[in-house]
């Protein structure tokens, strides 16, 4: 694979600095790459720097607004409505998270539930949030309509991921999944590798199977609105499509439901310069609800081995628990580096080039002429 | 197929017989059998009549205790920790579906977790009972280990369904689903069919694919515990199969984990006698800690008509939102009966006759030669 590699803080010092020229300030542009490179370490390639260039297009055409502060717009003690005011994602992610640990704190469960956000990165960096602090941490967003839905070919559900997790010993339980059978960023990957795409993981503006990533994608961002990535399960009942269209069909009521925000469906219909539409959901548990918080971190933790050291299907194939491989990924990338593929790296040095920075002396010189790009712009009216 | 049908009512009377033959209250029995029924009623065949001979097994063999009071061990405003004392799960379900509404009309959200239950038929009867009441239900339960996790040929989770309803109209969103690709019902039924499994729904105690239903169920109830069934997403992450895993895990932190009960690995371990050591969660939410709880049902009730209309793959192939079907069913078999297996009903006589009541009086005459009978006892030591 054609790959540059690149220290954390390399990385680290790029994507902040790249924020803090389209407008942020030091300590919102560290936050912002804090969620961004998290995905990196984690090996989570679809959520860190190969996002950046839609961030860096969300802003310029001003559905990202620079200045958004959060707002309260109801609230209980155990409850919050956040409207982010098409403030970036991880900013209002953030915001809305420390409001949930804060009520769960006091009352033992809190539900904070966010409207007119904007791509937030990965869910469960909030729900590491919570955990690193003894919490049970749970947070969806909703995203642009994806999902074909069983036995649809019009896409109105997002890929709409849920993310848990749980402290435990060696580490905690984190899960982080869309609720389609991939999220697009795998799909971009795919297309980037030239690689076809797996059975059922997408139909085409006819509702058929289509293992062409460069022709989904296009569906999806042309006006057609017709095909997309279909629900974990795949696109039959018997294989428990319903399933993965019921999740996302949760996601939903979490997000926009409970916030009054707009459901996927409607997202599209958003003119320039307004954001997208995005609804969130923080949901914050304290474990001591249920007794001794301790106790229970030790029964999840013996679950979780005897998870792993199970009698395996393949010898050669190991079982593992969720967020073990991001951890196992974590340490070795904070050691050896983050590999980019060769066309982030240009998206990287056409972004930092257009922003007047200092190009070679954040990314080195590295030749992308191998780089193979995609225009991840929608239409808009 | 060779089915007998019944009509509600007579059914309702043979079941809360049943039950009150075995040493319920008629209170008692009358509130299991709706249960049970509401499956039969809602078409979830494998959770209904299908079921009658393992609930009567389990009472038999003193598993399920019929005078067990459930008890509450540990509370705080928005949560309980409830001990079933190895009750039967419909009315330790019940018990604490009350418990969490009215701890969800005081403080907003309710979460009342469960431990030492037995089986309380499908998870959806309790959701449907908060959203009766114009709130959100969650709930999920463990099973008996079942669902042999990514990369593992050993059953250590659930089938572990997770059920959420909420208000809308014409009827509700009301999402009942296994975390495994299929219920171990639904294995069951086919081996009443005898039809052979879809691929990626089990695999063998060497971790391979196995479509024999009949050679899973033995690899289920026999004593080497290897063998299963799949989660949602198969055998393979890159179709999922590691998301519907983790919905598993998730089901066993609600549940197990969180009421200090025995995860579903640990099922097997009880002696003759015990119960089964099932735990259940059941969390409540008031709409209104959002806000306008109508406004709320107006914004859930339109997204699923939307989804409902969507433009179809196929135009014969009609869209469902969840539960949807289940009202269909409903209403059709509460006008024109409820169809039965001959071999669900060969178990009903044989249940009857062993009871001593008057089996002609209640299910007719009916010949039952060409029932399958397969035996559902798991050797214990």
């Amino acid at each position: 694979m054609n790959t540059v590699t690149y220290r954390y803080e390399q990385l680290e010092r790029f994507c902040r600095d790249v924020f803090i020229h389209l407008g942020f300030s030091s300590e919102e542009a560290g936050q912002i790459t804090d969620v961004l490179l998290l995905a990196d370490l984690y090996g989570i390639t679809s959520h860190g720097m190969h996002r950046l260039i839609r961030y860096r297009n969300s802003i310029r055409r001003g559905s990202v607004k620079i200045d958004a502060k959060p707002e309260v717009v109801f609230e209980t003690p155990v409850s919050a409505v956040i409207d982010g005011h098409d403030g970036i994602g991880q900013l209002v992610g953030v915001f809305a998270t420390k409001m949930a640990i804060e009520k769960a704190r006091r009352t033992g469960i809190a539900f904070v539930t966010v409207r007119n956000s904007t791509h937030y990165g990965i869910a469960g960096y909030y729900t590491k949030m919570a955990c690193d602090e003894g919490l049970i941490g749970i947070s969806s967003t909703n995203t642009e309509a994806l999902m074909v839905h069983t036995h649809s070919r019009q896409p109105l559900l997002g890929t709409n991921p849920i993310a848990v997790a749980a402290p435990a010993e060696p580490y905690p339980f984190w899960f982080d999944a869309a609720t389609t059978v991939v999220p697009r960023g795998k799909l971009e990957v795919y297309n980037k590798l030239d690689k076809p795409l797996k059975e059922d993981w997408a139909v085409d503006e006819n509702g058929s199977v289509c293992t062409d990533a460069s022709h989904v994608l296009n569906c999806i961002i042309n006006e057609v609105h017709l095909g997309g990535i279909l629900p974990v399960g795949g696109s039959t009942e018997e294989m428990g499509s319903h399933k993965g269209y019921g999740y996302a069909m949760i996601a939903e009521m979490m997000t926009a439901i409970t916030s009054g925000g707009l459901t996927s469906n409607h997202h599209r219909e958003r003119q320039q310069g307004q954001g997208s539409g995005t609804c969130h959901a923080f949901i914050v548990i304290d474990p001591a609800i249920f007794g001794d918080a301790q106790a229970m971190k030790g029964r999840l933790s013996a679950l979780l081995e005897e998870l792993r050291s199970a009698q395996r299907a393949d010898e050669n194939v190991p079982i593992y628990t969720h967020g073990e491989k991001e951890q196992i990924c974590y340490a070795e990338r904070m050691r050896n580096g983050i590999p980019l593929n060769i066309s982030t790296v240009a998206e990287m040095k056409s972004i930092a080039e257009e922003l007047g920075m200092d190009v070679t002396a954040y990314l080195g010189e590295v030749d992308v002429s191998q780089a193979r790009l995609f225009s991840y712009e929608k239409k808009r009216e």
